[in-house]
C-alpha cells in the first residue's frame, strides 16, 4: 500500500481528501454511480493521482472503508467447489477471517460503519456491490431468486459476527469455530437451495422464478 | 452527573444522573451484579428515590437502555403456542416490533449501543438477560444445550435486523413482511429443534445432550 518517492506520494493530506470525497460520493452516490472523476475533482486534485495512490475504483472503495480484507479474493475463493458445500464454506471462511488478527479491524470497521444513516449507507454498499454481487456472481442461482437468497445468507452470517465478535454473547463468542460452522453452514446452505416460498412469487412482482420479466398483473 | 439535593420527583437532573449510574453498573458490572442500592449510592440519591422513579432494576435497565419496546412482554407472548410453529412467532414478533413506529427507536438504539465497547457490553447484557434468558424460559430446551440454541436463533433474528433496518439492504428492506417469515423462520425453528451438530458433544465438555456431567474422552 504505501508508496514512496515520485509525486509526494506519501502526501498524507492529499490522501486524506481523497479518501474523504470517496466516501462522500459512495455514501451519496453509490458504488456504482461514484467515478474516480467526480472524486478527483472533489477533492481538488487530477484523477491520475487517485489512481496512483489507490488504483481501481474498488481498491479505492475498500480505502475509503479502511477495509481490512478484500472479499473480492475472499469470496470466490470460498464459493468454488462443490456447490452442496458452499454455505459450510462461506460460514468457514467468516469465521476464520474474523478470528484472525485482522478480524478486530474488521469489527472496529463494522462498528464505526454502523454508526449512523451516512457510514452505515456506506456499509450497505460495501455489503452489496463487494460481497453479495460476487456471491451470485460465483453462484448458480436462479437470477429472480438471487438477490433475496443472498441477502438472506447475509443476515445469517452478519449476525454470527455480531453475536460472536461485537457483543460477545456467550456460548458464540467462545465456542470452537466447528461448532458454529455445524451448527450454522446446515441454515446457509438452505438460503441458497430450498424452494423460495410460495409468497415469494407474488413478493417478486407475480414471476414465476426465472421469469424476470413478465408483467405482473398486481402491478407492484 | 449533576447532582441536585431534594428529591423533587421528576427532577430530571436527578433522573439522568440515576440512569447514568446505572448505564455505568450496567455495562461495568453486568445486569445481575448490579444493584439499585450501589446505582442509588454512585447518582448520589436514595435507593427508595430510583424506586419511585423506575420501579424495578428491570425497568431501570430498560430505561437506561432506552429500550423502546419491553422484551419481558413480548417474548413470551411470542413463544406461548405450539412449539412448531415457535420459530414462525419469532420472526414474525421481530418483524412486527421493528415495522412499527417503535422501530426507528430501535434502530437508534441498536446503533447506539453498537457504537463501542462500552455501549455494546450494555447490549449484550440486554440480549442477554432481557432476551435469551426468558426465551429459554419459555421454550422446552435441553438445557445443556439451551443457551448455544438461543444464541444461534439471535444471530439469525439479529442479522435480519441490521439487514433490512439499519443497513437496509435490499431486497430484505422493502420485502413483504410475510416473505421474509416464510423463508427465515424454518432456519430459527432447526436452531431450536435440530440435532446438535456431532462436534458440540466435544465443544460442550463432551456432555451428550440432556446428559449434563458425563465425563468427556477426549479430555476437553
Amino acid at each position: 500500500m504505501v508508496k514512496r518517492s515520485g509525486r509526494r506520494p506519501g502526501n498524507q493530506d492529499t490522501k486524506a481528501s481523497i479518501l474523504e470525497a470517496a466516501r462522500r460520493a459512495f455514501a451519496e452516490k453509490g458504488f456504482d454511480q461514484s467515478s474516480i472523476r467526480a472524486i478527483a475533482g472533489d477533492a481538488g486534485v487530477d484523477p491520475a493521482l487517485v489512481h496512483h495512490y489507490f488504483g481501481t475504483k474498488e481498491k479505492l472503495f475498500l480505502a475509503a472503508m479502511n477495509a481490512p480484507i478484500n472479499p473480492g479474493e475472499l469470496i470466490p475463493q470460498a464459493l468454488s467447489g462443490p456447490r452442496e458445500q458452499a454455505g459450510e464454506r462461506l460460514v468457514r471462511m467468516a469465521l476464520t477471517v474474523w478470528d484472525s488478527p485482522a478480524g478486530s479491524a474488521a469489527v472496529a470497521m463494522f462498528r464505526s460503519a454502523m454508526s449512523n444513516e451516512w457510514t452505515a449507507r456506506l456499509l450497505r454498499e460495501f455489503v452489496v456491490t463487494q460481497i453479495l454481487r460476487r456471491a451470485v456472481a460465483s453462484l448458480v442461482l436462479d437470477p429472480a431468486e438471487a438477490p433475496l437468497r443472498t441477502s438472506l445468507v447475509a443476515t445469517q452470517i452478519a449476525g454470527m459476527m455480531i453475536g460472536r465478535y461485537v457483543l460477545r454473547i456467550e456460548p458464540m463468542a467462545s465456542a470452537d469455530r466447528e461448532v458454529l460452522v455445524a451448527a450454522i453452514a446446515p441454515n446457509v446452505q438452505r438460503f441458497l437451495d430450498d424452494p423460495m416460498p410460495e409468497v415469494f412469487s407474488s413478493y417478486n412482482g407475480g414471476r414465476a422464478p426465472g421469469a424476470a420479466g413478465a408483467p405482473d398483473p398486481a402491478g407492484r
